[in-house]
């Protein structure tokens, strides 16, 4: 149970993956996607989670969240029950300094979408910005996961 | 992950409280009350629960269950982001031959209400009717904690 405190960026080229540390594919439904009260369910590789999250605060930076593996035979029971729609994204890792950014490539519905990531100790730590990375977008719901699910980017 | 097969039925009078092997304070909340997918925090004593269920069949006799044991002040925690509502209640456990029923006697917005549940092996399992069982309600979504939330029973 945390405060999650995170920026999200859009991504102006694929230069990003020449530094990519490693990749996972990763797929997640979701159980609930109100912004009050996400449940998501996921898969990565042969791992699988089930994380809550509250809305975000005024700046949308922190979040609180809530997260436990399980059996991915069970990830992969609820994802059948999750609402219509689910995401199917590759996950890059790129070393930035002392931070490590997460870079999501959506595939499907979403084609064309690629959001970078970066967790913060504090709402106010700086960090170096990759030339690779483009206008920022955190707080904006519409490019949380949960509402990419009824509201792909394709439809945009 | 199992299916989850169960009757409900009202009940008549007090009787079965004398009949109590034990019995349980329970406080709950759901982060989805969708019936397709509902997912339920709950406390039982000093533990803390997390629970998936999907929509149940016609009959509403199964219904997919997933349960994880949590942290109680997890739970707590996750009961503070739930939708509006908290269902609390007691829970009389109650022998009758190879059977076990649970009575939920509640409190707040469902003073009054009073239904148990057996759980079977299969649908057509029989068993023994206490003389203070009432009316069957198996199925009948208005009975479902998910909706006692959101449509309490003193609105009926």
């Amino acid at each position: 149970m945390a405060l999650e405190i995170e920026r999200k960026f859009l991504v102006k080229n694929d230069a990003f993956k020449n530094e990519a540390l490693k990749k996972q594919k990763i797929i997640q439904g979701f159980l609930s996607s109100v912004p009050e009260r996400t449940v998501r369910i996921r898969v990565i590789e042969n791992l699988g989670y089930i994380t809550i999250k509250g809305i975000g605060n005024a700046s949308g930076v922190s979040r609180f969240e809530w997260e436990k593996e399980i059996e991915v035979e069970e990830a992969l029971n609820l994802l059948k029950i999750c609402e219509p729609g689910v995401i199917d994204k590759t996950r890059y890792y790129i070393k930035s300094d002392n931070h490590t950014f997460e870079v999501d490539e959506f595939y499907g519905e979403n084609n064309g979408l690629i959001i970078a990531e970066i967790e913060l100790i504090s709402e106010n730590e700086t960090f170096t910005k990759p030339e690779w990375l483009g206008k920022e977008v955190t707080g904006i719901t519409k490019y949380y996961n949960s509402s990419l699910v009824k509201n792909p980017y394709k439809l945009w």
